[in-house]
């Protein structure tokens, strides 16, 4: 079970580049797509730039209702992803299709995955360069996460079919918060 | 030793979200920086967003001189990048203080780091969001990578001093090139 989670640590969870499943509501009915162009752009309140592509059915989901929530999963999900990739939300549904457990977001209409060991409800914030360069600037405005997932195996893609599954972790203390990119 | 790299295969170096050291020049001298707040925007030209936020001392290089190289580092490393985060360019010489060895670029001033297994020349494209958010739109217009790293043991930044190593390879064959982002 998922339990509310601090918004100045949302960084925490998102700087890694994890692999996500995002979703979002379109005409009553929610789809999800899996991605990884995103970055984190504000530690408080937690701002997220992703880049959806204008070919993608989520992209005028996130455009016309300007929400959404980024999923972060576990290698146990990692089949389910390429599935997810390689299906239109036109066609599917993709919750019935790969067994995915829509639950109620508090802030936006679109669903939490109870899959998922962290779920962020987001506002779109900014869309000066989506005509350009299809970036969102999201705000996640509620942070949920399942507090027993102490070292998540989060999935990183590399491309042509490999993902990296998240390894040891090392500890290197340092005074500040940031790596230096801000 | 690094050769050159497709640039149509550059995503597959950064989508997985890794610690980069950004190398910068002003008044002749090269400055780095440790970065993780960055983006895959585009396969090709391959385009990167990132943050560099306005107190750091690269901030202005970048702005003033539109061009970088992103040098990719693999865990060997992970202490220099701790270090290098924690002093401004402004009072120290980071190179030389950190035994890191700058190597010309081809396309712009900034150095490549040779003790980095990849590194990509950039010139930056837009800075329409740089004011309000900090954000540069790097076009990548060289690659380098030592072809002999096979597996590099790149690190991904979690917060309060915590790295995580790059574990094991998932292979899991997808039609597309895309996650399914774009």
């Amino acid at each position: 079970m998922k339990e509310s989670f601090p918004l100045s640590e949302v960084y925490r969870l998102l700087e890694s580049g994890p692999v996500v499943l995002l979703t979002t509501v379109r005409a009553e009915r929610p789809n999800v797509m899996p991605m990884s162009w995103h970055l984190m752009m504000e530690f408080t309140p937690p701002l997220v730039g992703c880049v959806v592509s204008d070919r993608n059915y989520s992209f005028a989901s996130l455009k016309a209702g300007r929400e959404c929530v980024i999923n972060i999963l576990t290698v146990e999900l990692a089949k389910i992803v390429v599935a997810c990739g390689n299906v239109s939300g036109r066609l599917v549904d993709k919750f019935k299709n790969f067994g995915l457990t829509p639950q109620p977001a508090t802030s936006v209409k679109a669903p939490l995955i109870a899959e998922c060991y962290a779920s962020l409800e987001c506002k779109v914030v900014e869309t000066k360069l989506v005509t350009k360069y299809n970036i969102f600037v999201l705000e996640v405005v509620q942070a949920w996460v399942d507090p027993k997932r102490k070292r998540p195996r989060t999935i990183h893609h590399q491309g042509e079919g490999e993902f990296m599954v998240a390894g040891r972790t090392l500890h290197l203390p340092s005074p500040k918060t940031s790596l230096g990119g801000k």
